[in-house]
């Protein structure tokens, strides 16, 4: 696989676009239903911008759909009736192989990171989750995919979703006890930036130890005085209520464990 | 202040023991129940190990009591009976200023970070928060935090126990995300450190947006078909629960506010 065409211009297709650009794969046509997005991530990458599917390049190797997961069956359905024999793979962590192809192999070409336009991403490390119809249309994709990650996996549909639902828990929940954190410090007027050594610590620590071991803290300690502190503290009743939830899960999973 | 006294031999005592060891200030007495405790600890900093507080040496400028929020009241009485005209000042978080000193001066000295034994902790940028009886106090803390770390300030017992408030969020809670993510992942086979890049790139984020700003997922996108597949994943019905309290309280907190 040498070309690629990218369907749709989301932050995924956004930044696979430029790291396989930067790679010297040859990008032949960017497709999203806003024509103005198509250009403007064409012209960065040297492609030709369209806004109709019937319209994308269709001697391309690769057409990489990422799309919402609402949309991924219908755009499959279309590109099937316009390219023949090539590969079209979704970019989704919980939407399963696409089944439905007539014409072309389909795959899975799933890039396990948080993805903003105003932040580079460093891919070196970013785990490149494979899946396909074939033993060969998987091996091409690794191929690609080694081509700026040094994290290539196959894993199945099934274990995929199983990795999406962690990730939101690991990614998505961790930002938003740490937006919580955020909320309480603004209360009495203290900056968030005096936690981020602690977060940071808190991160780095896993380096070396599972989560588990690494935790620490009231509920860790069972020290119920300070977990009343903090309730008390607490003026927000969202707030209280998720403090309690996830203090009696430590303790309970600290304990019978 | 030149001469230090620790008080407790865990964590905490531990960390602050050997930066202020390295650091060129003399350690006098090392205090433990346990004396073989406080004999290790001691023999690593060049002190005395005393395991009786009135056997502490009555010399040092500053005795830090880094001891169970339980424990502190009692061995500051204990202390004012064997030291006087000195500076006695615990570390914690979520006690507030001890104000029944008669022949000392009271004080807190806070750092904020998550220690280990096993990690070591590189001090110049983890928050020392003061507070003490007078600005003498608070002053001469300052300058003896200023010798390790590069972020020394000075705030009330309000303020600190919201802080500490905030922390248990930032630090613990967001470890118990992890630790779910764990627990979930292992279910399928699957290795915690799949997710590393991803939550090492969440964190890293925040040096550039606030969390608010910074969330992604399927709850910040109210993707309830993805939600609904997650909730259909999740076996453990406290996994369960966790998960749709947060994201409800996701969707809640970016529509609201």
């Amino acid at each position: 696989m040498t070309s690629v065409s990218i369907i749709g211009s989301g932050n995924v297709g956004w930044h696979l676009a430029h790291v396989l650009c930067r790679r010297g794969f040859e990008i032949h046509s960017c497709f999203s239903r806003n024509f103005s997005k198509a250009e403007t991530l064409a012209k960065e990458v040297k492609a030709e911008p369209v806004d109709q599917l019937n319209q994308v390049a269709q001697y391309s190797d690769l057409y990489l759909v990422a799309v919402t997961d609402d949309a991924i069956t219908a755009v499959f359905t279309e590109l099937d009736k316009v390219v023949v024999g090539k590969t079209i793979a979704h970019t989704s962590g919980a939407f399963p192989l696409v089944t439905a192809l007539k014409k072309n192999k389909s795959a899975v070409f799933y890039p396990l990171q948080t993805f903003s336009k105003a932040k580079k991403v460093n891919f070196s490390n970013v785990p490149i989750l494979i899946e396909a119809d074939d033993n060969v249309q998987e091996k091409a994709l690794e191929t690609l995919a080694m081509s700026f990650s040094s994290r290539v996996q196959r894993i199945s549909s099934e274990q995929r979703a199983q990795l999406h639902v962690a990730a939101v828990f690991a990614c998505n929940f961790s930002n938003h006890m740490l937006y919580l954190s955020d909320t309480i410090l603004k209360e009495k007027g203290l900056n968030f930036d005096l936690l981020m050594p602690l977060v940071n610590e808190t991160i780095s620590k896993l380096n070396s130890l599972p989560p588990k071991e690494a935790q620490t803290g009231p509920a860790m300690r069972n020290d119920q005085k300070t977990i009343e502190k903090h309730l008390a503290l607490l003026s927000d009743y969202d707030q209280k209520k998720i403090y309690q939830i996830i203090t009696n899960h430590i303790l309970k999973t600290h304990k019978t464990q």
